[in-house]
């Protein structure tokens, strides 16, 4: 299950007075903090030891250089965010269970860190290829899962890609983020697969 | 209505063969076809005039620069694919008419050039202004639209936030666009909108 750990001020200075005991995960956490915060251009070094209360050195005890660590972050990203939560699901034998499970992970994701992502996927081809992978296992275990609901293989298709095109452009639009409209959205998706409205697809039999 | 000029190999033949005569609009349509088709990456003078069949120099008699060019470049686009579609559709007195044709409209977006466009808009200032605005417009008619039909302020943002997540998402996302998916998905939210599925909103009246 994924859940942020929270970055506030008060765990900066925690993290000062603890006199820098960071762990790679806290160096991670703190960088999907500034990518949510600031964006993918806010993303450096200085600001990332800055909010961690930490020297570069102490960085680079850690890290071999700069990019060695944005490589492991968008990685680090993607155990958490995706492949820790398809594992998880794929443990739970109901198929409806194992999609509710998903979209209440989908709710909770870190959207602000995830759209700077895909923005930072677009000007480097590693992070892409580590972000069409993202969006690939989450359609693979939506249409898995929906395919065992419905029984029909374009049905499922057409589930799983309406559930990555709402969470994508939950993302990525600019109109101020709705959280009660995404929840909304997803209750209707899970409506929409109870009540075989997928039936009426002109592809499906 | 917004209905993209075709771009093909025989069309730039026969710019080519009538002795490059290009319209100001030849060029704004040449360079969605650009982005379309190689990203902002690949949105580059010789590109636009190469497809053309033009030299820099006919370019360089419409526009001062390569970055007055781009600028009017993304509000011609705003212009077509926002600006003209909502005060046509304004004239509509039917608010359900007014819908269908919105998402009609939206089906018919060039949707591959503004994938490219909102990854520009995350690197160029001027150019997420006007992706701000083309979200917000397009928020806003369908928001003035749905609430003519649901008569409830917060049920009309939750729906119109929903088709602009849906959208943005069909453009943004990765994995490959699947038309048809998008298409029941848009008849889901008409449908949604008509049975009153809004009323279960937990803030809505």
């Amino acid at each position: 299950m994924w859940r942020r750990r929270p970055q506030n001020q008060s765990q900066q200075l925690l993290f000062r007075l603890m006199g820098a005991v960071v762990t790679r995960e806290g160096y991670f956490e703190t960088g999907l903090a500034v990518l949510a915060d600031q964006g993918y251009g806010g993303l450096k070094l200085a600001e990332v030891c800055h909010r961690l209360g930490v020297t570069t050195g102490s960085f680079y005890h850690y890290f071999a250089n700069w990019s060695a660590y944005t490589r492991e972050l968008v990685e680090y990203w993607r155990q958490q965010a995706t492949v820790r939560i398809v594992e998880a699901v794929r443990a739970e034998k109901d198929p409806h269970r194992r999609i509710e499970t998903l979209i209440e992970e989908a709710l909770a994701l870190p959207h602000g860190a995830e759209a700077a992502i895909r923005v930072w996927s677009s000007i480097d081809p590693d992070v892409h290829a580590v972000q069409a992978a993202v969006d690939r296992q989450r359609y693979d275990i939506m249409r898995e899962s929906s395919l065992e609901v419905v029984g029909d293989e374009r049905q499922a298709e057409v589930f799983a890609a309406c559930c990555v095109y709402i969470l994508v452009g939950y993302e990525q639009a600019t109109i101020p983020p709705d959280n009660v409209a995404l929840r909304w959205l997803a209750a209707e998706m899970l409506h929409t697969l109870d009540s075989g409205r997928l039936n009426s697809l002109p592809d499906a039999r």
